[in-house]
């Protein structure tokens, strides 16, 4: 409804609404995030899943260092999509907000808390002048007395819980599929193949084990756990997802 | 009057008042609250309801995270419309505020106490640079000495006392069907009665118990209740705006 | 003299002079107040009285959260007309400032004191940048040892003292029918029908009782006292400007 | 020289310098004083005169409340012309120097010296970014060690001492007359008597005693003195300057 | 080589370089200084002079109260070029050091201390936001240890020492003049002659005694000191400059 | 696919997204970056080589004073390609980060943890407003437990771990050559061998000693150091990159 | 390869880089080093040598004041190009640095560290906003242990160490002549002699004793010291570039 002229004139600065109510630089920092690579979360009756496309550009960078997936305590995971450096400041914020739960309280941090104080923190980026949005989203995935919860977090600082979630490049597409194919009653297994299966379809050529990253937090251990390269081969494999030698390493700009 | 050319130069800034003397930004502010789905409160003679459309896009999101309806206090319940981070800042604030009446009082907070407080802070944002004003609209609703009470605030900073109002899309469809339905000494059912007809009005595909909240505070408990999803399906079932399956679940940019 | 793309140049910013040496910003808050209702002051010989038009849009809003009088101290009322979020932020400083007086000096504040507290405070908000002008203009109203003491303050921060005066929208057709009918000799009651007559003026369908506001101090008690809804209903009858039901219901935008 | 393009490029920040060195805003806030009625002083043999136009628009304004002539401290009277909110200010600052000299060295601040803090005060606000200059000019008369001074200031924060002098509208007339008919030795009386004709000059309809302020300080007592309404009535006869009724009354927009 | 276009677009803020290195506030502030009076310092085998041109464009004002030539300190003059009330602070500024070098250590402060001190102050404000350039020009004179030194600042910041110099209006034609008639050996009258001379030159109407302001510092008492109107009008009347009554009075705008 | 015009609008500020999502400011950061000579990284399996185009303008300059390699502590030497003066600010914070590890904890700071202090840094410089980000790319490379480590820091904020890499000039045709020659199991003298083949490659007429930097840290000694002058010439001859005298001379701008 | 308007796009602000990766506002203060009169800097095998073009626009102008050539501490000189108030500050922090370490060190500051402290200043005003970079360049020049050493520093804040430099007008000329001339083991009256030969290849009227400034720092005595003009003269003719009287003494603008 509005042309591109008039849009431009309200979409330079952070605190200022548009004539329709718009956040303008907040609907531009959900673009950083859709630039950003793929992460899913999943929900399952024993646990939740997190994965994430973290495929580099090149054979010499190491594919650990691509930061995809984060253990924010012993019972948390953290999956991000959109501007690296962004998300590393909020990885950070969630570890302290976790250890200052453990030493004022004396208990481990819930998975709503956290992600409240996350997204508390995230929107004063989007009210006070002098500094721009996050440019990342964050999936906040644990298991808190018992029971998985599976929590998005957006650049706005709105909190949303899933039962299975993507965030970043292709997200209708997964999400299509997600919708398609989730039970609340799988197993653990049966979630990372979810996700597993989910990446793959957006990813043609399939996928390498050192091209993605996985972790699961299981109700019983209440543990933040990754497998290991050869686990997620196999994984990999058993779902038909599993990329051809050399199919893999093509460039991400 | 004004032209819309004229009309640019002065809503980038908050601080600035246009020639016939209005604050664009709080208008733009408004729009926002526009944006976001319908939250209804009704004053009953024995207490207020409030009732708000909480649909998500998503069959996979957890309808619970949706966040329309909180809990204040004890007696006190508050519906939003808008921006939701925005909203969940206020709520903190009331809670906080709450918090503090019962420390240095020892009693509960007054329903117009707390709701000028929020006021005040809230006309702040309009006035001093360096952020923008609060893009979202509440409903304050309680009981304060056995007398319910039903304020509104608005993005300016202006409390308003009502009988029956509602914030955020189509609020003049719904204003006029509780104008025309709404009576004084009508009952707390009555009430949750005319909130939900008065959301089936616009939605016309009916209401699915997942997709409303509804909340009372009561005159004889002075608490804060919610019913349970049994009971808003038969609530729902018995003003007739019970969705039939399927149909509830369309989707909400 | 001049032309309006000229103007435009200097109205943007308040710390700003334009060439022939105005404060546009200060000038449009002044706008802020014409757009809304009116009210009026007036000083007889007994007391002082202020009249207010406080009409809301809708039938289903609280008369009484249509904030237009306030009781600043036991002797003082303060009338607002314009932007209301910011009367009640002027509103709570009078209020502090006549406790702080109680508290340091052991007695009342004078009613000019107080105003010029009122306007100083004002004033900082059209000299510093960082904020915009207050958009309100305020009647202060009051008894000093007694003597009947009648201000007004305007968005630039002048205080002004009358015999009587309206502030907000018809300035100038109630001003005509003050200059015309006011009598420095006219007793409490007259006043109070003086202020309805010229409110009545500019409201051809009448008024209502529940869409006006009347306060008075008078010199005997030297206290702060509105009439009730059957008082006031009286008093609209005896001078003939009682709507009849239904056509004091309009809207106000 | 410059073109009228040229010239609104470096007038719209105070903290900016136009290529041929002048600062705008304070020139614009120069109009600002012009803008304001007039206000006159004298310095005679045996004191000094303060004189100011101070008609106000309406016959119901309060003539008491419109403020040109303050007394700063018991030897000193300040006039004002321009920005009335902004004088203020000043005369506030100058009250507070004027006690701060009264305690720290328990003796009656000068004239220089005051006149000195206000103009450094002054100043500041044309420099440091972050504010306007003040768009008033003062006059600040006095007796010191029982010789009578009088001293004009004005936005950019110069201090002048005068014999004779006029600020505000229609200076450029009052100086004329005050040169011609302004002698040294004149006494107390004369100068209110050139005071009063210098304002007639410009006011053809005459002068009531309610729509001028004067005031002396003389050698003598050193004291701030005021004449009563029946004084200046006289004196305005006797100067044959006096309005006859209804006359004065014309309103000032 | 540059057009004026492209001038415009780097002389609005201080902390700015333009493409070629220039810095056009501090160039503009050095046009403030041009539109001021005159002042000259000459330095004599026995002491300094400095002398300014101080004409009012009134009869009617006082004229030491035209302030061009300042005692810092007993030993220490500094006469002014530009705007007025920037000369004022700067000249409070070295009066502080002044004292706070006799406080910390007992001693005048030299000539060329003070100077640097002053020029460290004043480039301050062309290099740090907020503020502008000072927009005046100082001749700092003196007599330090027997020997007579004369500075000169500008609004950059630069301290410059002169034999003989000028500031102000007609800068050029005063240098031509010095530069011809000044002889190092000459004595503090014949320094005083030439400075009044090379005055005369640029006002072909003469001096007035009330025009002009002279001081100077000797190396033996080394102490300020100005020279009563009397032994002014004697000066002026030996070097042929005096002014007929009458010529000395025209306008100054 | 956005026109050049529409980018200008985004990248002026470095707290503001471009409507598809991007960081303007921090990508022309990248710019400086490539605007650098080269720096390259190789991790070898017992230790790390750092090396960079150190080349000079002048014959006059001392070589030692470009600075491309520096030693951040006994473990950790770092390489730099951008923004010269920038690196310098980071190289610093980097020594004093590791300086605090050994105070605080008694032992040497990690490469991991050294880095992402590093990147949480340069991550300010990015969201909050006031300053610009850092111009300039770090390699850090160490060991680390016996472990050779190799770091890239971006303008970002973001880190990348690598077995071989190049910032600055050249990148991609120096990271072809990287690609094709690259194996894990090369020693460090084979490492050395490879960086500067290397640079090579993108200097057609050859290296002088003086021309380049080299440093290791060797998994054994755990130490950073640097060849003489002589070994690095036998190191360039071994390799048949030494240029032939005169050659390496050539001017860079 | 970018045009002339695009350019001006990002050269207003400091903390802005340009698409290209440049930071304007450095390069355009780099043009004001420009501006200022050449500086030379030269080390040979027995100490430094530092001369610089000095020439006043006045035979009035005392010599001494032109400010080229400064003792930081005993052992260090440094000379400056460009805009004189930046280049004192800079003069001011070094010296300070110098007595610091005195004070902590009990020992001389290194003229590497002095010049890296220098830097990191500089950079400051490069990257935090607020202020504009100094637009001034440094040779500083000293004896350090014995060995002589000769550093430059730049606006945007980066160190390097010569044998032989230039900084200010005509430096590609001097460096050719430099270049061209010098030994690394000439001594330091070879030094001086090539000093005052480069500075006369560029002025081809000749150089007169005042109008150029030499010191040296010898690494014997490792003392600062100046020549006399005698010495001046006397040096200037031996090396042919003396100027005959009147011949030096022409303007500079």
């Amino acid at each position: 409804m509005q042309g591109q002229a008039q849009q431009q004139a309200y979409d330079r600065g952070i605190t200022i609404f548009s004539p329709d109510g718009r956040l303008y630089q907040v609907e531009y920092a959900r673009e950083a995030v859709k630039r950003g690579t793929a992460s899913i979360g999943i929900r399952t009756a024993d646990g939740v899943v997190l994965a994430a496309d973290k495929r580099s550009g090149s054979p010499l960078m190491e594919p650990s260092s691509v930061e995809k997936i984060h253990k924010a305590d012993d019972h948390i995971g953290i999956a991000s999509a959109g501007h690296v450096a962004d998300a590393r400041q909020l990885i950070d914020f969630a570890r302290r907000q976790a250890q200052v739960n453990h030493l004022r309280y004396g208990e481990a941090i819930g998975i709503e808390t956290l992600t409240k104080e996350i997204t508390d923190h995230i929107q004063q980026y989007t009210q006070v002048g002098g500094a721009r949005p996050f440019g990342v989203a964050l999936l906040i995935a644990g298991v808190e007395k018992g029971t998985p919860r599976l929590y998005e977090t957006d650049p706005s600082g709105t909190p949303y819980e899933w039962k299975a979630v993507s965030i970043g490049a292709d997200r209708a597409e997964i999400r299509d599929y997600l919708e398609e194919n989730y039970r609340e009653d799988m197993d653990l297994d049966a979630g990372i193949g979810l996700a597993v299966e989910a990446l793959g379809e957006v990813n043609e050529d399939g996928l390498a084990p050192d091209g993605i990253g996985v972790a699961t937090v299981d109700v019983e251990t209440e543990q933040f756990s990754q497998p290991s390269t050869e686990e997620l081969e196999e994984i990999l494999s058993e779902h038909d997802v599993l990329a051809s030698e050399g199919d893999a390493a093509e460039e991400e700009e």
